[in-house]
């Protein structure tokens, strides 16, 4: 398996961008990112997206998006895995790279949200849970996760004022990131007194609707070597894992079993452990999701991530940051973009290029990407060399 | 570049399967595909699947389906190109195998598309075209079609007479073929008569609405060794390209430039040429579209396509059969299944196992799999050993 590298990175705004259409937004982020790397040679293109279908009458991106972007004639290939679809671009490129059928793949994630009504959005995401068992009896998202935050609290002592920290703790850093779609801070009883969603999930403890893209180029480590322009960041592990779809179905709703495994196979490949992470993006759809994935991932123990969020552990200048972008909370969620653009922010912590919002020095990155209710996980571990 | 084989096919019969839903279909394909194989060993899925969105309601695929196997947890990948969506699948699966990352890796097609009306299902169909320029303003695949049908009817003189001896021979092919949805011949006569849907095109050049699913799995050729109760089949060849998505954007509506590259790319990495190929599963969605990728493929030279039909050049003991499945015309027509159904056609001709369809004692096999009014092509060159 050849070793592979990342030498592009590309996004834009996020927002409701209604004056673009899904292919000017993938196909400006994929231009920032051939700008940003310095080449246009792109040998193939893998668009992640959860559901054009659904938000925009439009399927077939993978002979959409190339057309567009002037790379007619390449190969192209659209991969959904739900709100996990952007890190599975990542994969899918990788593979296209390490196999040795490309030398130079582009991954772009995006997602155009906000030109149907709120009904259909709910509808759209919706169609990431179970149809026949979830979905079609009426729950959607906010409320899956709000039963999880329940069993959470019930558990282990879990607060709403924990909760809320993690909102709090991501719009800090989505306060200095150019591109958020929420780029202001709120205080934590801003939070706690917003418009209740599904008991105990407030408005503010839920990610929002987005249009958004991002896009980063891959090559071999050997080929990376002639881009001088950056330090070179190297794609060390990949892990991938599925859970049962519907969360009636597993033995504790509590346990992100596809997060834990996705996380451990990513490990695995890169002969890392969680203590040589130096910072991580991970996929908080709603305040409950990131403190799931702390534990999932072997952050801290299963019920201490809520203490540890109040404590500061997770936040821009504590021991292990977790969303330096501000996350999908303030950041913004357009769900297929959403992995990509974990991506592009660890690649450009991992540069040094973060700004206001940049970590001390970092050097190894892990990413976290999941699909519905944890369906789905997507990771990655970047190390830049 | 690590070596493939398939190691084992499955398929259902296709047809309107109102008792049966999405998941039941894949996962019986799926189980036909394991037993075959002798194996239920499976380290990753891909799912290719067009639009599980508009039709069911349902993404997130890479979830389910696992799920539902009981292959819950392992990496799990759905993709996505319109009508190529199939073959897509079985492509990525490769790029599991043959970069190291999975030793056995299962290629699923489904689409379940009768549990919607047929407006919707126009709709969701048309979402392989361009939204914005194509399908918004009420032109849908008939009509595209027809406008490549008329301008080589105009250009090279093709009859319809020739265009309706595709479907006649398809469909003989197809009467003998158990998994068919419509396994019955058609007289010239019945074809030219059928009712006018954009002309052209009569009802009979059209392929149909289905249900159905298919299964492939992929293994490394070294660990096939270990399965002796067939003849090992080795992929030989992968080739996949792209087009512009809308028709109205190509220099020549009558040249398919993706699926030419794609023969081209798949020949040259199996250093195969047309000529050495001795049967095609083709991507017959409408009649003419047979007759533009004979073409494209290299079978006859432009204009030639019609006027070979008519003389038996691909009939099941022609020179160069061409569906020995009965193709999408006979069998039907389940979007994401179809480029998996192709390639289990392929593989069960190359065992001998094809009974009353069976090509006599063929060696090397080419599928063709598009997109859309051709946005999107991908080809496998296949070898019994």
């Amino acid at each position: 398996m050849r070793n592979v590298a990342i030498i592009g990175i590309g996004i834009i705004k996020f927002g409701e961008l209604w004056e673009k259409s899904l292919r000017d937004i993938a196909v400006e982020a994929a231009l920032n990112c051939l700008e940003d790397a310095g080449t246009d040679r792109v040998d193939s293109v893998t668009i992640g997206c959860m559901s054009s279908g659904l938000f925009n009458g439009q399927e077939h991106l993978a002979s959409l998006i190339p057309d567009y972007l002037g790379k007619n004639n390449i190969p192209a290939t659209r991969v959904e895995s739900a709100c996990a679809s952007g890190a599975l671009a990542v994969r899918t490129a990788f593979l296209e790279v390490a196999s040795g059928i490309s030398d130079y793949s582009l991954a772009i994630g995006v997602e155009k949200m906000t030109d149907v009504s709120t009904g259909m959005a709910t509808y759209a995401l919706a169609s990431a849970s179970d149809q026949d068992y979830e979905a079609f009896h009426g729950i959607t998202f906010p409320g899956l996760y709000a039963m999880m935050a329940k069993a959470h609290m019930e558990r282990y002592g879990t607060t709403r004022e924990q909760l809320a920290e993690v909102a709090v703790k991501n719009h800090q850093n989505g306060a200095l990131n150019p591109f958020a779609q929420y780029p202001f801070t709120v205080s934590r009883e801003t939070v706690l007194n917003s418009t209740k969603i599904a008991d105990p999930l407030r408005l503010l403890d839920c990610s929002p609707i987005t249009d958004g893209a991002a896009a980063v180029l891959l090559t071999t480590v050997e080929e990376a070597k002639k881009y001088k322009n950056f330090p070179m960041v190297i794609i060390r592990g990949i892990g991938s894992a599925t859970d049962t779809l519907s969360l009636n179905q597993r033995k504790d709703i509590l346990e992100m079993v596809a997060v834990k495994k996705a996380v451990q196979n990513a490990f695995k490949m890169a002969g890392k452990t969680i203590q040589e992470i130096d910072f991580a993006e991970v996929h908080d759809c709603f305040t409950i999701a990131e403190i799931l994935v702390m534990e999932a991932m072997g952050v801290v123990e299963p019920g201490n991530a809520g203490p540890a969020t109040l404590d500061g552990l997770t936040a821009l200048d504590g021991k292990f940051p977790i969303n330096p972008s501000g996350g999908l909370k303030s950041k913004g969620h357009p769900v297929g973009a959403t992995g990509v653009a974990q991506i592009f922010e660890a690649v450009s912590q991992l540069r040094g290029e973060s700004g206001k919002r940049q970590i001390n020095n970092p050097k190894v990155a892990l990413t976290q990407n999941m699909g519905g209710s944890g369906g789905s996980c997507v990771c990655h571990v970047l190390e830049v060399k």
